[in-house]
């Protein structure tokens, strides 16, 4: 899974891959069969471990995938697969294996337990995010800097107060994904959401046959901690919040790279791309590129159009299951979710090695004093106060601001999951 | 403001118009300068009414449009016309008006004012929507169809199911506007987010001047009735989430709109656009277009990039006020915000006037019941039950599924707000 | 048609606004009765002045604007109140306006004839703006600045140089909009491609009435000067095709802002945005923003996800005429077009009026020598040619480069249309 | 290289792979190294066949994507692999590669090479769907059918007219693809666009060195069989014009897919997806569903996304090489190149396979005849003709239309590359 397109995405490691996905619906598919044996539906099975029936070879995989286009998504084949592989050693798992589930049910499901590892993966790069900028936030609270505004020259700041707003952008990405971490829905409908074979199956063991199935597919949830959930094959929000929420991330990592990029000039020098080794160029031997900051930008630029991709997709939706819009999701999702992934380490990385130069920031607000104190100038006339002459006198509520940033990333932190 | 390009928009009426846009400005700025004599700071005066000073002339408003260029936003022009409405009754407001403020506080409050217009306005839709979708769900929860999946019939449903679907797609739209519409944050940092300014204002009256200074931001918030916040200049989360859940409908409503158009067609037979007086041809006489459908279509079809935009737009922030990605929000979020509240509306009409024919559903399903029962004799041959032969026995659990999103509905309608 | 949410939109004139897609459809309507009157279909008639039936008032606008949405366009009720119009001067024309045509033909073609004068407008400024760039790729061909790549300093360029890599980037989009210009084609078709109607009109007059209907089209295509063709009620390459050089454009001149805005911050002040009056600030008084490069930048930001969407119309075709896809087309179309406009015009102003600061550029390259010539001493390594220590000797071809390309913008500028 | 994420990515073989873009960068270096050989600059060398070079193992591969990251693209780290690999057999070449370029410059190249094949794969595609179209077309000129607009029956059509329309669609994408084919161009600017170091390089062999070095990239694209060009490091219209004939390209296979979808339900039965093997369910064992159509449907529900990425990247250029743009390019432009491929031959198949029902498309228009020859009758009221009663006798120029498409296509495919 070597991306030359995307360098970086390694960082993502097993994420969301072509493998990964076959793991997470193995996983599915036996959850569902041990739902369907626990409730005497299906004979007891000796099962040879999930991680066996997962491990396909190279070329198994590579068939896989050359069989998916028949049916349109790689359930079907990977069906075959499992149950050939279960044929001597547990024939009855083999003929019960997906048993009133739809392709759709196993797939949906799957890419929420793959999501939610993404989800998992970009908390933990926020959390150290939020204990990076709270440091930075602290430490450069008295460091004065130029503010500026459409380019220009405004009025005085500190670096503080600039990493006190990222820190407050990284925070919200945090509450949205805190929010949509804990609701992911399990996907469990039948052929066309009405759970009619899963009730069947039911029928000679519940009175009422058609709560039983859907108490099934709540012991299907309890199973891979999802959220129970009635069938959702054509309302595809909870695939639309995760996008929303995954692009809103890359947002405030592209703004913090942009400003990376910006003050790391040289015309600027007021930060440097700290870290070894990156950054070099084929042909300038001296060239010291933050690249971080470039990569990061970059997953910026792309991240939008993806997650529109998937509202058109959702857009798209008709019939009890779509024919398109689905299967227009998996792609996208995996590109946006990798790509936030490895953005967001890239930035915890960017953030823990960062180097500030306040003596060059200072300068710079020195020398740029005529014009961030020209708004007090005003103010004094209308006032009638004093005239204020250093630009570290006018900096308002800065402190309190960076206060108030700090408190809450403290929260954050104390309530966060493990 | 009429919309030749997109029928329907005279729905949307003076929501998010450049008229309405300049009563929210001005309603911002007076809040601010009442905020400012509440703390002694400016002097008392004895201001025009609102309305007064809202109502521009057609050429007072033409000129405010050239003038926007000059400074990037429409703010600087507009204060000067407030100005000099106010010199000669009372030039002590003309000189105190905006003070501590910057253009975008001004901007992206009023922005939150009309946003807070447009969202109740969905809401009302939505409410509406819910009614009408539990009447019909509960109405045609026997009324079999065929179960359609990837075009082809798969097995039995219920009309009532189709529609419960929508209602909960509808009801996960109400949830994400409801949380949104209780956290709209008030802007007011001043020049560069530092409230350095409104400090300076404060200082004489106040030990602690930057605490007064953001006392007096908490004091327009409520006056306004929006969030307190801290200064968001450059952390655009605000704006997107508000996209995100307007493009999230946007989704739903084209959604339902796609299978109203299917099943309208002459081969489906199976719904009818109701209404009178629509869905004429300029050609052929008979005809009978499905339009709202049509429309609500077209808006699905749009919103998506339109919230891109705003999420591009978001990630281009760098400083302490951005350089362009600032500007490029607000037309894409007028014309997504109109687009949605017309879209709403036209959902709730379409809901209102559908004509349902459950002879034909039936018919359909009747003729196709051999497919539709194919998944049926599937499981009949694993567990050995009796043999369905009407596709009304195969529905599982449909009536179970309706029940819960009319519960959820129910809940919803009751904790509505008013 | 204030709009407050884009401001410089006054640039755009009357292009696309509604009331001269009013006029736009007039005329369509009425050299297609012309075409019907010549062929001794239609009766003749003693019409009014196009202007007098294209003249509604702005109520009668406003009306249109609320009947357009019962049949899903505009087209229907202006007929409606054309034949109103013409009722008692003319009642044979009333009678035979429109006749074989359907709503899409009209639209699609006024379209064609308002984005004609778009990409009018746009030429002109583009020839201005390769004139503009011409004189200062030539006057700032020896200009020495610091080359950067990915942020950092690289290699030494000429200002000139840069100058004239916009230059080609305008080139560019002045040959694609060139190709385009002249291949608009003419929408005829009737209710659904066949020109059924048309040919029966024809029917008593031509041997050959489907030969003589398919003249008529020609006919139409060639009174208005567009180009001949079959119907393409469902093929919507040639909307996307203007979208697609639309934002092209925008992106070439978005890339020129980004330069400019960078080079006009105070740590660089190697150019300023020149003219007066302009990027003034609503709170600092010294404040002068590069304001055009910001609003430029901004439509840069916001072109490719209205392009995007033409495409997702275009790709949602369906049927003989499409139940959205095309709707959906009207809106971001009219949009892109008024904000490509925009930003020509004010690349124009900006390239008119930018004042280059070569002492400021000449001193940063001069300042970072080392760095600027190390590849140079790595070159030296390789070949054991003699050190260079003035970035100046180290420009390569860069003159031979800016020749290329003021050789191409001369060659365009002599063949261009008048 | 298996995607399960997009079923039928096979399809699209190693084009734009990781390791086709090692062997298209290779192949780059090599005749870059070639054209320093000839002219005299380097050494001659006696390099290992192209093959050898380009032959990385897994573990290779991997490392490079690793390696990829610390200068923010693959070049760099393939030099050094190259350098290892010539060390001991060709000293001197592996002193010499890549003397005189950056990275942009080979790696642009070498996606011009990849996208020559991509074009030509498609180009291939193009004809075999031009063949097959013309044929469907001529066969079913004389096949009735009910001609629907906004989903309503309209007039009669046959479905010849369909396919003929297919077909122009099909041919003006080809047309586009043609224009690009012959003028994809090499990219060769050395460290900023100035040519100063092959300058460098050339300067002891020629007396205008700097023209020298513009005939040695011009050398480079005749040994590439590019176009040569000026630098266009940061003008990007290049990529974007490919990336707007893709998503072209996507949008017209979408239009006929959705056809397809359409009139292969079984409320319709007009069309079937033929093939074997396709379609099936994973627990329905009737279905048959028309996948190819579903899969390429979803190809144009995210192509234009992708093409707005191009785009948007294009409009963040800067300086003399971008900050992220250009980073941004590769992965959206590989992911829309293999859709399209991918959807590009999956159309090829579709309309090989598909099969046409006459008999249920003659008896829907028949049964609609009321509807479809409303038109007609009101024509007949303004010029008195007889009364048409068979929809077959109400088909206007449809004939002619047919015939004019299957000429063009008689052209393309006459004129066609081989």
């Amino acid at each position: 899974v070597t991306d030359l397109y995307w360098p970086g995405d390694t960082r993502a490691g097993d994420l969301m891959t072509s493998r990964s996905l076959v793991a997470a619906l193995v996983r599915v598919e036996l959850a569902w069969h041990a739902v369907l044996v626990d409730a005497g539906i299906a004979p007891k099975a000796d099962l040879p471990a999930e991680a066996e029936l997962t491990a396909l070879s190279d070329s198994e995989l590579r068939q896989l995938g050359a069989d998916a286009e028949a049916g349109g998504n790689p359930v079907i084949p990977l069906l075959a697969v499992l149950r050939a592989k279960l044929e001597s050693s547990a024939p009855e798992a083999a003929r019960w294996l997906h048993r009133g589930l739809t392709s759709q049910d196993a797939l949906d499901t799957a890419l929420m337990l793959q999501l939610r590892d993404v989800l998992d993966g970009i908390q933990r790069e926020l959390r150290n995010q939020v204990r990076e900028l709270s440091t930075l936030a602290d430490q450069h609270r008295g460091t004065l800097a130029a503010g500026r505004t459409l380019t220009q020259h405004a009025v005085p700041v500190t670096f503080g107060l600039t990493v006190a707003s990222w820190l407050s952008g990284v925070l919200d990405v945090a509450d949205d994904l805190d929010l949509l971490r804990d609701s992911l829905p399990v996907q469990a409908g039948g052929a066309a959401g009405t759970l009619a074979a899963v009730t069947e199956l039911v029928r000679d063991r519940q009175l009422d046959p058609a709560r039983g199935a859907l108490e099934l597919t709540a012991e299907l949830a309890a199973r891979l901690r999802l959220r129970p959930s009635q069938p959702w094959h054509s309302n595809r929000r909870p695939i639309t919040r995760i996008a929303d929420a995954l692009v809103a991330g890359c947002d405030t990592w592209g703004w913090i790279a942009n400003d990376v990029l910006l003050r790391a000039r040289p015309e600027f020098g007021e930060l440097t791309e700290g870290g070894a080794g990156r950054g070099g160029s084929s042909t300038m031997p001296h060239k010291q590129n933050p690249i971080l900051s470039v990569l990061i930008r970059r997953a910026a630029l792309t991240a939008p159009a993806l997650a529109a991709t998937l509202h058109a997709a959702a857009a798209a939706a008709v019939d009890q299951r779509p024919d398109g819009g689905w299967h227009a999701e998996w792609q996208p999702l995996r590109t946006l979710a990798r790509n936030a992934v490895t953005a967001a380490s890239q930035t915890t990385e960017l953030l823990s090695h960062l180097e500030v130069h306040p003596d060059r920031m200072r300068r710079i607000a020195e020398e740029a004093a005529g014009d961030l104190l020209a708004e007090s100038e005003a103010i004094r006339q209308l006032t009638g106060g004093s005239m204020i002459t250093d630009p570290a006198h006018y900096l308002g509520a800065t402190d309190l601001i960076i206060d108030a940033s700090l408190q809450r990333a403290n929260l954050a932190l104390a309530g966060s999951h493990p």
